[in-house]
């Protein structure tokens, strides 16, 4: 036995011998053709090997593989639908991986106290529809939200086009069932939200693991709204989009959603879709509101004043009672669908997660070009554009080492700007393995110090996801490339 | 040099010797009949005495005390205006209390990106006042107010009548300076909302000054609404009014705020203030909305009719724009000096603050029926009905034992009714001194493991606000009675 298992070594025979034992042989990957599959999770620029990976069906699995790990000394590492956009699903010096997806249960749902016990397997979107005809719903809802599972929205903090108006997942947890990095298992908060003690349920929701394998959550349920009203509105150029966001929020109006497309992904988007979208506009704002339906049109109309004064068209307004609607869901397939469609304009693409505060969104845009033309590289943008949340594209071709070179500065130069502006490196994708040497630029030692005291308080032998979320230690990581390809 | 100075026991003269030279005469008390002011807060059945009260101007008159105490083995804690309700400023084990008054400057208000940057002596209508006329408030309203500083209100993590819609005020904190323990200076959060790294802002607000002494402190700053109305309906029975309130939020609506005073509490306003309440209603609703003036009308009716169905009368209906206006401020003086009106009809009262799901605000006010009888004392309460958050307030003298012990008996039994009912302790006073010996009720030895490993990460030597929140270790409380002595 060694202290930690190398990531291409085989798992000890004693190690899969006792996992087996505990979960059963059909709960248990370790042949090195089994394993590849999870060398990385979406979108991301390192890969790992685990040495084995399991699926738990209960917490009590959970716990079993845990003290398992511990015994033999092998770090471990939770998954869940592998979604994840910055490595924090990658098993760092190897060890187990703990599959979570077989945890899928929805054990209740309290309609009148608005909350849902689920597994960490439950996909986000599951939850939703297990919620139909009931009014209530699952708000946060990341674009991978048909895929991604809870535990790993908790994993992240994960956000998406609404959290503007209704928050980010920890808005939206009351309490969890973790087992700590010793085996124990914890309740933290509960069914109502007013919880004595630390706010460890805060605290937890985005650690990317590193205290311990969520297993279940406890969600509060959000009242799904009366109606709703989304507008397409086109723009001849970006700066004037964003000024226009920046009008609407001055306005007083929350929408509950506020996203940009800007021209190379438009078109992007058309050239794999056709949705009808004007190719040559500068760029698209898909605005929404919701509420109280005598309120909407008021508002609105509001809206479309505003578009207009920062000379912007309203192309499309579509009322609607429910997110269910065919007409509603078209236009927000153009925005999800979006990174799909960068296959059609570039073999490579690699995309950012830089924050800004809201007025300084025309600079950093305007700061984009300046990098674009400087490093020789396109960049598109789709993004959050409500709360200042970026997310720029960079595309490049792998297979030529000088565009990766100057993708990678590229993306370093954006994210140092979101840094001096005040802003940050991720808003909702978190700092997974990616973006661990980023951490020092925000924050001083002391920070970083005090961070690192709280890690080795509930994580004292650093073994429950290694290398993730914040600098402890050194690691090798194998870095294969600074993209991935696209899909075709 | 002792480790600990124990609280009647004269300050070392080294030790204010060097405070003195640190902050400057003027900023020291350390005089017996000066120190006793400092013995509680508001509200509370503990007292201790420091051994000496400091009054920094900023935040290295901080670090310089830390040091100090650090190097004089001495505990230290800080104290914002006093207002706390569970003895979270007491200084247990004596040592330095850390005014924080004198930090009381309002450092940067942003606008356009809606923050501000306080020192944690910043009283919290202070800052609001500021705001006036920008369109922009701090939400977090605690009944306190006009005292409390908001520096208080992140250590209590402190709500208020609007909390119900606009959230405590962990969800209007976006970053924090504090000083830790060991007396250095961390800046954590920022002025964007998402950061990376562990959410220890959230850890933070609400951990009761046991992390550290915060100094600053970055808000966000709410919208105004447009407008709002505010009903006063009246019900026969307590029960009636709690089911409407249930039928509120099953009907949709969010209200800004949702307060119920029952008829004990009714009289004592009366009398005390003869505000024309209807002195024989079981229970009357203060019931608020806000937002975008087209829509309350409509939302007004619907509530209406559901206070009809549920045999209340809506007495008065008032339509606003701000919440400055005169009838505005009328109806919430009612509410807000509730607890001043208590010294008419009782010497003492002790003040409970539990938290059950709203749906069981039927069984839990039945249940308090049933303690009044059983323990013989009169329970009063006017409390957040919205969020099921409680404030029984049980009247007694304290000038008899017998009465006393009673209203002891009356307050654990409440309490544990919540925690069985799957609610908690405390929704917004803290846990401070008062109710260490519940947290074992509500969490299992792991639980309590979890938290006191975050606790010792960040304080190891427990010198910083000993015996708060937590029970870490065991101290002696010099325990003076069950109750205060109401106001005349």
């Amino acid at each position: 036995m060694t202290a930690t298992v190398a990531a291409s070594a085989p798992a000890s025979a004693r190690l899969v011998a006792e996992l087996t034992a505990a979960l059963g042989a059909g709960n248990v990957l370790h042949r090195r053709d089994e394993l590849v599959v999870y060398e990385c999770d979406g979108y991301v620029i390192e890969k790992a090997v685990p040495d084995v990976v399991v699926f738990p069906s209960c917490t009590e699995d959970v716990v079993a593989v845990v003290k398992i790990c511990n015994r033999h000394e092998v770090p471990f590492v939770p998954r869940g639908a592998g979604t994840s956009l910055a490595g924090g699903t990658l098993p760092i010096g190897g060890g187990v991986m703990i599959g979570l997806t077989r945890m899928k249960r929805i054990l209740e749902v309290d309609t009148r106290d608005r909350y849902a016990i689920v597994e960490a397997g439950v996909v986000n979107v599951w939850l939703t529809r297990a919620l139909a005809g009931t009014g209530l719903h699952f708000a946060p809802d990341p674009s991978s939200q048909t895929a991604c599972t809870i535990g790993g929205n908790v994993a992240t903090n994960a956000g998406g086009p609404h959290t503007l108006k209704y928050g980010v997942t920890v808005n939206h947890v009351r309490g969890l069932e973790m087992v700590t990095p010793e085996g124990e298992v914890v309740q933290i908060g509960g069914v109502v939200e007013d919880q004595p003690g630390y706010d460890l349920t805060g605290l937890i929701v985005g650690s990317e693991g590193t205290f311990g394998i969520v297993t279940k959550v406890i969600v509060g349920l959000s009242r799904d709204p009366e109606a709703g009203r989304t507008l397409l509105a086109v723009f001849d150029t970006v700066e004037a989009s964003v000024e226009a966001v920046s009008g609407i929020v001055a306005a007083g109006i929350v929408p509950a959603a506020l996203e940009m497309i800007d021209n190379l992904m438009i078109r992007a988007v058309e050239a794999a879709f056709k949705f009808g979208f004007p190719v040559d506009a500068g760029a698209v704002l898909i605005i929404e509101i919701d509420g109280v339906d005598a309120a909407l049109d008021h508002e609105a109309q509001a809206i479309s004043e505003i578009v207009q004064a920062h000379h912007g068209k309203v192309e499309k307004a579509i009322a609607w009672k429910t997110r269910e609607e065919p007409e509603y869901k078209g236009i927000w397939k153009s925005r999800k669908m979006a990174f799909g469609a960068i296959g059609r304009v570039s073999p490579t693409f690699c995309t950012q997660d830089g924050v800004v505060p809201r007025t300084a969104l025309p600079h950093i845009l305007k700061f984009m070009e300046g990098v674009s033309e400087r490093c020789q590289v396109r960049i598109a943008n789709v993004f959050h554009a409500g709360d200042g949340n970026l997310h720029p594209i960079i595309l490049f071709d792998d297979a030529d080492p000088d565009q990766v070179r100057r993708a990678l500065q590229a993306s370093v130069e954006i994210l140092d700007e979101c840094i001096r502006l005040g802003g940050s490196v991720t808003g909702e994708h978190g700092i997974g393995v990616e973006k661990l040497a980023m951490m020092p630029k925000l924050f001083t030692p002391d920070d970083l110090a005090a961070m690192t005291a709280v890690h080795d308080a509930l994580n004292p032998d650093g073994r429950c996801s290694p290398a993730k979320k914040i600098p402890v230690g050194g690691h090798c990581i194998e870095r294969t490339g600074p993209g991935r390809r696209a899909p075709a």
